[in-house]
């Protein structure tokens, strides 16, 4: 088994009420591939960067053996830079400056020997990229996507027809609201599953997430935290823990994916009490599960009144 | 065993993208024994009305054991009076009138016979007046406060010194987040705890609710919604389901306490799905007994990754 993650390689400047990083690693298919690979050793990133790009930076990732063999370098311009701030309300993020840069004109091919992977994660990148990685792919067992406002607002078709060709879609609440405009978010949810999507998952920030398919719904809390430093790359590495824990057990069943939301969640609660990708440089297999067992303890009741 | 209900009845103009209301009984103290007697036959209600009160309005409460002996008339004056609506976004009210009348001076005096209760709920009223109930009963097994933003920010005060006389504190989030001025609910839960109080629940409407005690933290998902009709009231029904679970039970147990969050959830999804007290006029045990072994289905996940 092994996992492909299409998305971006980017450098963040990132103020919270908390500190500020300048210029540190970071990027969807960064935030995925760390996370991934607590679980995962087969993890394959195609991406973009720049000449302003710092090999060293990846070392870390590469040493977890993340495979880079698809990440081009582009020596005529410089790498995905945002910079954004959060105030004392977290789940807000202030973007000062986009810079696409060399991820502008991202046109990600496939190697031939990564067509027949079998877990595909498409980070929130532009729908027609997203669909041009899709055909490319041989015949993927879970196609997870995410995106974000600005595509709904500017490629609401395109993206329709990424969703329609995703087994699992993955939004945040606000996302999922403005999708199919309505407040409501099972409403949101099941006009997903209309597409014929078999699974969505409704990221809630500090309220956790939801699970909807046809015949099964999930809630998951957040795991409790009582200081969140930088909430930059939560959803990514929500996605990466969700994905590689399927890898893992390599079969896509209710309890199996509920399992992945809840492993996913704490993977995520790691990333957001640090700065960029220290969260989850050195979180291991053991320091998730013990979370995940307190995320079990505190859900748990008694089934009968 | 019984409970003692403080608080208000009212008269409620409503209107909510789907219909309209006006003057429908309404009031905290309504909500709760409404919410409260689906399970409890021993409920007594301590409130105020005025001359415009129609003594049918609460027939269907009387036979439902509901004790008005306490509750004054008042033939100088008018019942409370709220007029609001809701937009979309149902978790906001927006009010267009309050006419306390008789309730402006509620004094509420606790008759000998039932100064000896043992579960006191005081809903959201003004502090001074919380404190004077609490001081005239003889040694509740467990008193449970409520109260409102208008009280955080013009009785901050007073309204700690009844969260220090309380064993359980149900708060929203907004409530939560501006009492100890901090956006983590966490921070606040703690805070809370850190004045004596043995339990504290935060409802956070769609997202669920959170109780937070020294050593147990449990969260409960909403009962998922597709249509919320009128959500005048979810908080006293929430109450209402809440206290009267653990009069049933007698004990307060932590297990006790998380079936009792459960229940009061399930109570309030019945309560939002029509407008004023018609939600829940019908409601059964078995009806509430059915959604909480939905929401057990709906949070289950395996203890082992």
């Amino acid at each position: 088994m092994s996992i492909l993650v299409v998305g971006s390689v980017a450098y963040d400047t990132i103020k919270t009420p908390f500190g500020k990083v300048e210029k540190a690693l970071g990027g969807s298919a960064t935030h995925f591939s760390l996370a991934a690979t607590v679980l995962s050793s087969k993890l394959n990133l195609v991406g973009v960067v720049g000449n302003d790009f710092n090999d060293q930076d990846i070392d870390f990732l590469k040493k977890r053996g993340v495979n880079f063999d698809a990440l081009i370098r582009k020596e005529d311009g410089k790498t995905f830079f945002w910079e954004g701030y959060y105030e004392y309300d977290m789940n807000q993020a202030h973007t000062v400056t986009t810079e696409l840069n060399v991820f502008q004109d991202f046109n990600p091919v496939i190697p031939e020997e990564m067509k027949d992977i079998d877990y595909l994660f498409l980070a929130n990148i532009d729908p027609d990229i997203q669909l041009k990685v899709i055909e490319q792919m041989k015949n993927p067992k879970l196609i997870v996507c995410d995106t974000m406002n600005f595509w709904i607002e500017n490629k609401r078709d395109r993206l329709i027809e990424v969703l329609k060709k995703s087994n699992v879609v993955l939004l945040n609440d606000g996302e999922a609201r403005e999708l199919f405009n309505t407040p409501v978010l099972m409403k949101a949810a099941y006009k997903v599953l209309d597409l014929g999507v078999d699974t969505v998952v409704i990221k809630k920030g500090e309220h956790g997430s939801l699970l909807i398919r046809k015949d099964s719904f999930f809630a998951a809390p957040a795991y409790p935290l009582e200081e969140i430093i930088d909430p930059t790359g939560a959803g990514d590495s929500f996605a990466g823990g969700f994905v590689s824990y399927l890898e893992k057990k390599d079969k896509i069943t209710d309890i199996f994916l509920r399992q992945a939301v809840v492993y996913a969640t704490v993977v995520a609660s790691f990333n957001v009490e640090n700065f960029g990708t220290k969260g989850l440089r050195d979180v291991t297999f053991k320091d998730i599960e013990e979370r995940y067992k307190e995320l079990y303890r505190i859900t748990k009741f008694e089934e009968l009144l």
